[in-house]
């Protein structure tokens, strides 16, 4: 993209490519992220269950995200601030990305009212009025000190009138404009969003628009709202590439390990997703051979581990016939096994797939991966 | 207690004594337990909201309990037999003390009739119908592999008549009999339990009665059933120290950390409590200056560890603020960073308990843990 500057002192560097997929590292200032990566979604400056040193220790998570809706309801990001942040409130000193809010305010809030200016919404919580505009998004994200901070845009439902999605990427770019200059966070990077829904040439005009703002990483937004999978990948395949190839490609809250599969086919080097956690806490664990219910029956006296070529705290010390038991009788300690399980279950499926990407065996990886899933 | 013969080879060694309290040295399969010591409850085979590691290596717990009565429900004891045993199970390699059922049998399930041979029940659970007798009692627990076995008695309620807790007494003192002849297990150590409510001259009584059995450890059982606490202490008072000198004392289901400081005090050297990890879950939760309620205001902007004495995970790692965000979000996550740090303030507890004992100052220090709890 000739609109997009690269930029000697980058954030962002690719190692390596095989088709359109790649491996690279992204750098701030919490340290360097190997990419392809997946980053756990910890909404409530937590990730459901599990601890911050298990994120570093058993999931091996290299950032995580947060949610900017949740954190400005409760606690509120003065609290945060005034407790030195939200890498200290939660005890990781790692990389942070927060999330704008925009995708929360449309699909969580109620009454939300759009002008040129913002949203103004009332808390799923506990009814108050709020209001989201693209300086609010920055004020706070700014004062939770995330080291990546997203664009304030408007997601649009799916499916979408052609005059709603006109009016959703006009405010997202003249509100990409207004993020960046209300951004002053000298050592956070700004991520722009990319709308347009599932209409290729819709994207390629949204992202050049974006692009043009010269930030250090872009972002599709406004999939996975929805619609056949089958269908993002398509515009995903022409999108994807056409995005800056300096700069990192994340795809917002996708999702189910083939979809982050034939994503990283496509060019896409970050994602986030509640669905391997909230999976997890309802018995659907990952294995190399696909996913299993541990509900089931078939496992009440399974002595192997959830899965034996993983070497997780779950799989290390615990049987099938074990986490079985736990879920069945709803004992707390079950979200905690099961989430690091699939957390790391993905963390590994990145490992391997920058390895695979790497050392040059992509196409076969990939095609090994999506018989199980 | 003439009636009880000292052991050559004793399973239990008193280490040092000041006033009626005590140190001591239990010795199991296992491993070595030093006394007083609380045993945290793994009701179903899992604490809840901690894994074993964090019992081990957090908790600093020496040995856990396991319910008898849950297990044979679910997932039974066959399974967990089948699957090598509750230790390896639940992978808990150390020493566990289950309860005979009888405690449960009596307070959770339905429609319970006893007779002289046992009692029929209801599951609490599915309406099931069950029978549990001394000789199936131990049965199951030697199915599941306890380190000890306690005797299956019969609890009476608080209040209940004379002709009440004298039919208990009986079935008790006959039911320890039975228990003794069918538990096989060679590595296994049987306690009996005393009952008699809060009539000293009758817990004298079933004192005799269950001590002339000779086994390797005994247990009050009948106590915290609703009773004021005050009254156990008095006759925990006359009743403790007539317990067999060189047999560890266990005192089931309590209990504060008042009660666990006063009951030391009469000669007590084991306890088991929901108390600690119900607590937890509740928000209250224990310091060196007595218990807070973390869901308290004041501790909004709270940047201190919980218990700034206390060397947890929880307290080395988060602050009171962060706790207490946890909880009001219902996050998952706070049942295991409050348990652990509850259960560790009672594992810390009973090794200042000893200290205290063994150096000559434990009247000092049990007015000082007095003054806060």
């Amino acid at each position: 993209m000739s609109e997009c500057n690269i930029n000697e002192t980058s954030n962002f560097r690719v190692l390596s490519t095989q088709g359109k997929a790649r491996t690279g590292i992204l750098t701030t200032r919490r340290g360097s992220i190997a990419t392809p990566v997946f980053m756990p979604v910890g909404t409530k400056a937590s990730v459901k269950g599990v601890s911050s040193e298990d994120l570093r220790d058993e999931v091996q998570a290299s950032i995580i995200l947060a949610n900017t809706y949740h954190l400005n309801i409760r606690p509120g990001e003065e609290i945060i601030h005034n407790l030195g942040g939200l890498h200290k409130f939660m005890n990781w000193p790692y990389p942070i990305l927060t999330d704008s809010g925009g995708f929360q305010v449309f699909s969580l809030s109620k009454l939300n009212k759009i002008t040129d200016d913002g949203v103004k919404f009332r808390s799923h919580l506990d009814g108050d009025e709020c209001f989201f505009s693209p300086e609010k998004s920055m004020e706070i994200q700014m004062a939770l000190g995330a080291d990546i901070i997203m664009a304030f845009d408007v997601c649009p439902p799916y499916p979408c009138s052609d005059k709603e999605m006109q009016r959703a990427m006009k405010l997202t770019h003249d509100w990409v404009v207004r993020c960046k200059k209300a951004m002053t966070a000298k050592n956070s990077q700004l991520f722009g969003i990319i709308q347009g829904g599932l209409d290729t040439k819709l994207r390629l005009q949204s992202l050049e628009k974006v692009c043009a703002e010269d930030l250090p990483g872009y972002a599709l937004g406004g999939f996975s709202v929805g619609e056949p999978m089958e269908l993002m990948y398509k515009v995903l395949d022409e999108v994807a590439c056409q995005m800056p190839d300096n700069k990192p490609r994340y795809l917002m809250g996708v999702g189910s390990p083939k979809d982050l599969i034939q994503s990283i086919d496509k060019g896409i080097d970050m994602f986030d997703c509640v669905y391997p956690s909230r999976n997890a806490r309802n018995a659907t664990l990952f294995t190399q051979k696909g996913k299993i219910n541990i509900k089931r029956a078939e496992f009440k006296q399974d002595e192997k581990a959830l899965d034996q070529t993983c070497d997780c705290i779950t799989c290390k010390n615990y049987t099938r016939a074990y986490l079985r038991h736990l879920y069945l009788q709803k004992e707390p300690l079950f979200v905690r096994l099961a989430t690091i399980h699939n957390l790391r279950f993905y963390s590994n499926l990145m490992k391997k797939s920058r390895i695979a990407i790497e050392e040059g065996y992509w196409k076969k990886f990939k095609e090994e991966c999506l018989a199980f899933f």
